[in-house]
């Protein structure tokens, strides 16, 4: 076994890992990599407890404050993707380690998904397949949309948001609604921001769209944001979209809604108990579903791997990371007390 | 039984005749309206010979040359969609009657179908809706692309051509490549229509697409123009997109290029041999198939039923209609001859 300074790679959900590997090498580190699915948090402490590394860098596991705490030397700990839900970021800060992502990483994808969720649905695409397949076809049933006669709302208005509101405005004509905290506390409720694309407030989102995107981070005010209570304000039977995180909506609510008809459907990439999602929410014909990979794409995914592996060296050479997400001079310094 | 003069309607893939009803009984007409499901050329020459319409309305049914030489006067024949292909034409003008259509209907319904099942395919989702719903959460094995990196190639270049380039330019910033007769007749291949729209050849969309799409009318021309040749010229292996008519493609030709890996799959809204296409084309993952309902909308079958009747009174008030199809002055006249 090589005596070099080693990084632990808790998951990654995708075959092999040379993109990472290649560029921790050339600087000098030895990558020490996980499963492909998700390990638990138990399963991360136990690699990290083993390979007392420099580094952590995660894409779905849960890097615990148990687990920060483990190494001699920690200097930074990267997320693979944008949310830090599932870091100890606090923990990762006491040590007066950096946290790091990639925040301007998947935008096209993301906001190319919600659009072709949002397409399926409105003109059937999935559901009439599988319906073809059991050998069925039957135009005289179909109930599409025009999508340029939807008005779509987006809860959440970071780099994805915007993306997806242009390319459903610029493309299709649509009318799009944008809300986020930081859009309501500046003045002009109702201000264009582009052609197509107004700020609004969550009541008009729920009282006027046919489709709502959630967009936002998951954070304990955004959690169970879509619950009986935000559904039933509901008023056009809207199509509710999730890439964000699974719990943003509360499931039991959701199956709820979709029974009595409140809204029309749903389109999660993201749900809560994933990757066991429950089958009273997957199962459904109303409900699309894709495995947590928005993100994904053969361009974004080589980028997000040779990025953050690039930030990682930075950070380990003394640099200053390009994107960093606390501020490890609060912390109490315990990374250098050895 | 009413002695007032009537219409036959061959055929409506949709629930109910109200919308046609109230504009013909207006004019003083009766509707006789046969089946939702398409009925035979033969059963469609029985219910015209049954009620010696004046006129002939149809959506997918056969319009034969005996249908049309039946009535005793019969006036028009009204295609309720763009497509002349299942109404013998000749024989109708030969009778010295109407043939008309609606022929700018449908194009933003058709144009959106197309980029929701482009989407549809490089986002993953009807495969991977599949897959969750068979128990299966495994992000790791999406093979997706980011649209804005693709390049499609349009073949057949009007409204609905048209429409489907520049929500794929506008929306997503794809590269489009377009070809019609028409353009391809005038000077200046490769010229910019608008930003990321030129005209191209077929050899250079076979040699540079990441999709084609089908929106030429069937003709003796377009008649399997998918066929072993045309395929084996695509470099990128291509997704073949089909929104036209089925018989552009060799299902045959297809199914070997899908199997070879020639091409990366087919989305399909129209199959040679529908209501009953061959299983080995639509029983495949790699083949997305919807049963022929690019067309429709809530907004746009509204807007079919009601513009083909008021064209259909037009003609029998001895009126012109609005959108001819045919020259009735270049037949025999034999409509008056009785």
């Amino acid at each position: 076994m090589s005596a070099r300074p080693r990084v632990v790679l808790t998951d990654h959900p995708w075959p092999g890992v040379e993109v990472e590997t290649k560029v921790l090498e050339a600087a000098g580190f030895d990558l020490v990599a996980g499963p492909e699915d998700t390990p638990t948090a138990a399963e991360v402490e136990a690699l990290v407890g083993a390979n007392d590394p420099l580094a952590i860098m995660t894409c779905w596991a849960q890097v615990s404050t148990r687990a920060v705490e483990m190494p001699r030397d920690l200097r930074v700990v990267g997320r693979m993707g944008v949310g830090l839900d599932n870091i100890a970021v606090p923990a990762v800060t006491a040590r007066g380690a950096w946290v790091v992502n990639v925040p301007d990483y998947c935008v096209e994808e993301v906001s190319d998904h919600v659009v072709a969720m949002l397409l399926d649905a409105w003109r059937g695409i999935t559901k009439f397949d599988l319906e073809v397949k059991r050998g069925r076809w039957q135009p005289a049933t179909a109930r599409l949309k025009r999508v340029a006669n939807m008005t779509i709302g987006i809860i959440g208005y970071g780099r994805i948001g915007g993306a997806t509101a242009r390319k459903l405005a610029r493309g299709f004509g649509c009318r799009v609604l944008v809300m986020s905290r930081r859009l309501l506390s500046e003045p002009g409720v109702d201000r264009e921001l582009e052609k197509g694309v107004r700020v609004a407030t969550v009541a008009t989102i729920q009282r006027e769209c046919d489709a709502i995107v959630l967009n936002a981070p998951l954070t304990e005010e955004t959690r169970y944001l879509v619950n009986d209570a935000f559904l039933a304000a509901c008023a056009r039977k809207p199509l509710i979209v999730n890439v964000s995180r699974g719990a943003m909506i509360d499931n039991a609510a959701l199956v709820r809604a979709l029974n009595s008809g409140q809204i029309s459907g749903a389109a999660l990439d993201v749900v809560e108990g994933e990757p066991t999602p429950p089958r009273e929410v997957v199962d459904r014909p109303d409900v699309i579903v894709t495995p947590h990979i928005a993100f994904s794409s053969d361009a974004s995914l080589l980028e997000l791997r040779q990025r953050i592996s690039e930030d990682i060296v930075r950070v380990l050479r003394g640099e200053a990371p390009r994107h960093p997400c606390n501020d490890p001079r609060q912390g109490t310094g315990a990374r250098t007390m050895r």
